[in-house]
C-alpha cells in the first residue's frame, strides 16, 4: 500500500507541511527510516534525531514542528496518530475465513457469521461465538462460554467453562482464562481444595498478553472492566476486579480478591497482595509490592536501589541494624539537649 | 441439587441451629448470598457482615454463632466445612468418558479403566495411565511416564519423558512438567549445554497451577512430596525438593537444587536461590528473596516498604549512604563519650 | 551404552588415573553414584564428598586429583567435560523422523531434508524449515518464518509470523516467539493499540526456556544474538536486544527497547526497565531491578536483606524515615563541631 502525505493528513484530519504528493509505504523508527517510511517523534527527549532522519514523513507535535524541515504531519498526540497510521500497514489476516475441518465443535455451540476457527480448535457445549470473531488455531474453549463480536484469539489460548469475553477482545498466545483459583483450606493433616465455582468476565476492548493467567472466582467472578490491557506473564488471582482503562506491564501479579481502580498504570513485576484496594489513577513503579490499600492517586515505589554488589552488602547489613541506628541517634539527641 | 440444613449437618457431622428443613442449592459470599445460598464466616474480621447477610444458611464457628440468629451450621473450622459443602455444588464432569478418536496414542502405552483422553492428546511409548484419570483435551505426555489413579489433567499440559505423577494429582492448563533444567557449562568461547538426565516425581494429592513450570533434574530427580500445592506461573528449577504439605503462591521461583521443608507457606513472587535449604514450617512473605538457608521455623520478609515515589527517592538515596551514615553515628558517639 | 575410563579419556583428550578398563554406563551425583556411574567435582567446596563417593569414575581438576584415589579423569574444566560426557548418555530421539499425517502444513512451506514434524503441528505459508530440524509435536509456526538447521522445537511452542531462528536453536515447551509487544497510545478516553510490525530474530545456538515469551518489535526487530540462553518464564519485551553469550535465569523480565550487552549473567527474577543499556560482562544478582543504564562491568544487586518478619517491620518503618534520620545526624554533627 502506498499513501501520500496529503491523503494521510486528510484521513486523520491533521495539518501537514511539505510535499503533499510524497508517498510512503511503511513505518520505521526515526533513526532507521528511509524515504518511503513514515516515522514519528513523541518524546521531546529525542528531538535531536530529527536532524539526521531520512524518513519520508514525520508525525510530530506543533511544538516540535519548528525543529524539522521535512515532510510532516502535525498532530496533537503524535503517538496516537502514529498508532492509527501504523494500523494501515498491518498485514490483514488475508487468510480466508473458514471453520477448519480439523476441529472439534460441540453440536450445541452457536457460531456467528464470518467467524474463523483455525485447525485443532475445540469448542465446548453451549458456547456462543459472536460474529466476526477469529480463533486463529489450536484454541480451546470450554462449555457455556460467551465470546463477543470481533474478538481475536491467538494460538494455544485456553478459555475454561462459563467465562465471558466482551467485544473486540484480543487474547495473545498461551494465555489461560478461568483456571481454578488457588483456594485451600487447612484440615487437620492435609489441605482441602476449595472448589472454584465463579468464572471470569472480561469487558470490551480488553487485551490479555501471552502466557498470562486469569483465574476464575471462588463464588463470584474475576472481572476485567472495559479497555483493560494486560501484558505477558501476568497472574490475576480469583475474585480480582480491575477497573476500566487500567494497564499492567509484564510479570505483575495480583492476589485474590484485590480490587484495582480505573486508569491505573501498573509497572512490570509489581505485586499486589490479596483483599486490598488500589484507588483510581494510581501508578505503581516496576517491582513495587503493595501490602495495604492505596486511597490516594499518585505514584508509588518500593524497591531498594541498585548498587554494586560490594557496596550493596554494606547497605544490606545496615538495613538490618536500622532500628538500632535510629535509637542510637535519638539517644545522642537527648544527650545533646542536656548539654 | 437441593439440600436441607438438617441433611447438611448430618452429612458433615456438624451441629446446626435454625429451620432444619430450609433448603439451599448454591454457595455465595455473605454479602451477595440470597435465601437459596449457603455461605460461611471464617475470619472474625468480617463478623459485621452477619447482620446484613441474606444467606439461607451460614457456616460459622461456635464463637461467632452468638452473633447470628439465622440458620447456621456450627463447625470447628468453617472454611474447611465450606470447602467440603461447595464440592457438592461443583459441576461434575458430566462428559461421557472416552478415548477421543482425534488422539495419537502409542501402541505400547497402557491405559487403565475408565480413563478419559480428550481430543488432540498425545501419549508416548510405554507410558502408563492408571484408572479413573482424566486428560481433558490437548494433553501431551511423553515416553515412559507413569500417571497415577484419579488424576485430572487440564488442556495444554505437557509432561515430558520419564516423569511420574502420584494419585489424585491436578495439573492446571499450560503447566509443563519435565522441561530441561537450565544447565550450562562455560567453555572457552561459548556455553555447553549440560544434559538433563533426571526426571520429575510428583507425589499424591499435589496440584500444579496454570503455566507453572517444573524442570527435570540434571542427574537425580526434581521432587514434590505429597500434598504440595503450587499456584500459577511458578518456576521450579532442576533438582529442587519440596516437602509435603508445602504451598506456594503465584509467580514464585525456586532455583536449582534448593530444598524446601514440609508445611511451608510461601507467598507470591518469592525467590529462593539455588543450593540452600529452607526448614519445615517456614512462612515467606510476598516477594521475599531467600539468599541463605533458613534453619528456624517462622515468618521471613525482605521487601522495602511502599512509599510515594517522591518520598521513596529520598529513602533510596539514603539507603546507598547507609554504611556511611552508620559510621558517622559511631564517630559522634565516640566524641560524646569523651565529653 | 558402556564406555571405559581409557576410551573416555581418549574421546575427550584428557589425562586419567586408575583402572583403564573400568566401564561406566550412566552419570550420577557424587553422593548417589555407584560403581557403574561417572560423576564430577567442579566446586572445591564439595571436595569432602570425594572420600565417600562410590562413583566408578570421577571427573576432577588437577588440583583436586590429589584428594581422590579412585578412577579419575583430570580435566581443565571438570564441569565442561562432564557436560560433554553426559551428552553421551542422553537418550537419542530414537523416534523415526517423519512428517506426521496429523499436521496442517501450508503448500507454500519449504521443508528441508530429514526434518521431523510431530502430530498436530501447523506450519504457515512461505515458512522455511531447514534440514535436520525436529518439531516434536503440537508446534505452531506462522507465515514467512525461517527456521535454521538442526533446531529442536518442543511441544506447545508458538512462533508467530515473520520470525527467524538461526541454527541449533532449542525452544522449550510453551515458549512463545513473536507475540505482539505491549504498545498502547493513550487517546482522549481510551487506549489505542500500536501495531507491532517488527519480528523476532534469534541467532545460532540459542536456547529459550519453557513458557518464556519474546515479543516482536514495534517497527524494528527484537534480537537475540548467538549463544544466548534464556531460562523458563522470562519476558522479553518488544525491541529488546540481547548480546551474544548472555544467559538469563528464570522469571526475569526485560522491558521495551532495553539493550543488554554480551557475556552478561542475569540472575532469576531480575527486572530491567525500558530504553536503558546494560554493558557487556555485567552480573545482576537475583531479583535486582535495573532502573538506569549500567556502563561498568561488574556485579550489581538491589534487594533488601531477608529478616524475620518481626525484625523486618522495624527496619521497614525506619527505611521510610531514612531521609529524616540522615538530616538529624547532620544537625548533630553541626552542633558537635560548634562545641
Amino acid at each position: 500500500m502506498k499513501i501520500s502525505l496529503e491523503e494521510l493528513a486528510q484521513k486523520f484530519d491533521a495539518e501537514f507541511q511539505g510535499n503533499s504528493s510524497h508517498q510512503i509505504s511503511a513505518v520505521a523508527a526515526l533513526d532507521s527510516a528511509k524515504s518511503h517510511h513514515i516515522s514519528f517523534l513523541s518524546n521531546s527527549k529525542y528531538t535531536s534525531l530529527l536532524a539526521a532522519t531520512k524518513a519520508g514523513i514525520v508525525i510530530l507535535s506543533q511544538e516540535n514542528s519548528k525543529h524539522f524541515k521535512g515532510n510532516q504531519i502535525i498532530a496533537k498526540d503524535p503517538y496516537v496518530t502514529f498508532a492509527k497510521v501504523a494500523a494501515l500497514f498491518q498485514k490483514g489476516n488475508s487468510q480466508v475465513r473458514e471453520i477448519n475441518s480439523n476441529t472439534v465443535i460441540a453440536k450445541s455451540a452457536i457460531i456467528g457469521k464470518n467467524v474463523h476457527i483455525g485447525a485443532y480448535s475445540i469448542i465446548g457445549e453451549n458456547t456462543i461465538i459472536a460474529d466476526e470473531t477469529v480463533l486463529e488455531a489450536r484454541v480451546t474453549i470450554g462449555n457455556n462460554c460467551r465470546i463477543g463480536k470481533n474478538c481475536l484469539i491467538k494460538p494455544n489460548v485456553v478459555i475454561l467453562d462459563d467465562c465471558t469475553l466482551g467485544e473486540n477482545v484480543i487474547l495473545h498466545p498461551g494465555c489461560i482464562i478461568g483456571a481454578d483459583g488457588f483456594g485451600l483450606a487447612r484440615d487437620i493433616d492435609k489441605w482441602v481444595k476449595v472448589p472454584q465455582l465463579g468464572a471470569v468476565v472480561i469487558g470490551d476492548d480488553c487485551e490479555v498478553g501471552a502466557n498470562t493467567t486469569i483465574d476464575r472466582g471462588t463464588m463470584d467472578d474475576t472481572v476485567l472492566e472495559n479497555d483493560v490491557h494486560l501484558d505477558n506473564q501476568i497472574q490475576i488471582a480469583h475474585n480480582v476486579k480491575i477497573g476500566a482503562h487500567t494497564v499492567m506491564a509484564g510479570c505483575s501479579a495480583v492476589a485474590g480478591s484485590a480490587k484495582i481502580g480505573k486508569n491505573c498504570l501498573i509497572g512490570g513485576g509489581v505485586g499486589i497482595i490479596g483483599h486490598i484496594e488500589v484507588c483510581d489513577k494510581v501508578t505503581l513503579q516496576s517491582m513495587a509490592l503493595v501490602t495495604r490499600s492505596i486511597k490516594k492517586p499518585g505514584s508509588y515505589s518500593s524497591v531498594s536501589p541498585l548498587q554494586e554488589t560490594s557496596d550493596w552488602r554494606k547497605s544490606a547489613v545496615r538495613i538490618k541494624q536500622l532500628d538500632k541506628i535510629a535509637k542510637r541517634l535519638t539517644r545522642l539527641e537527648k544527650q545533646e539537649s542536656k548539654i
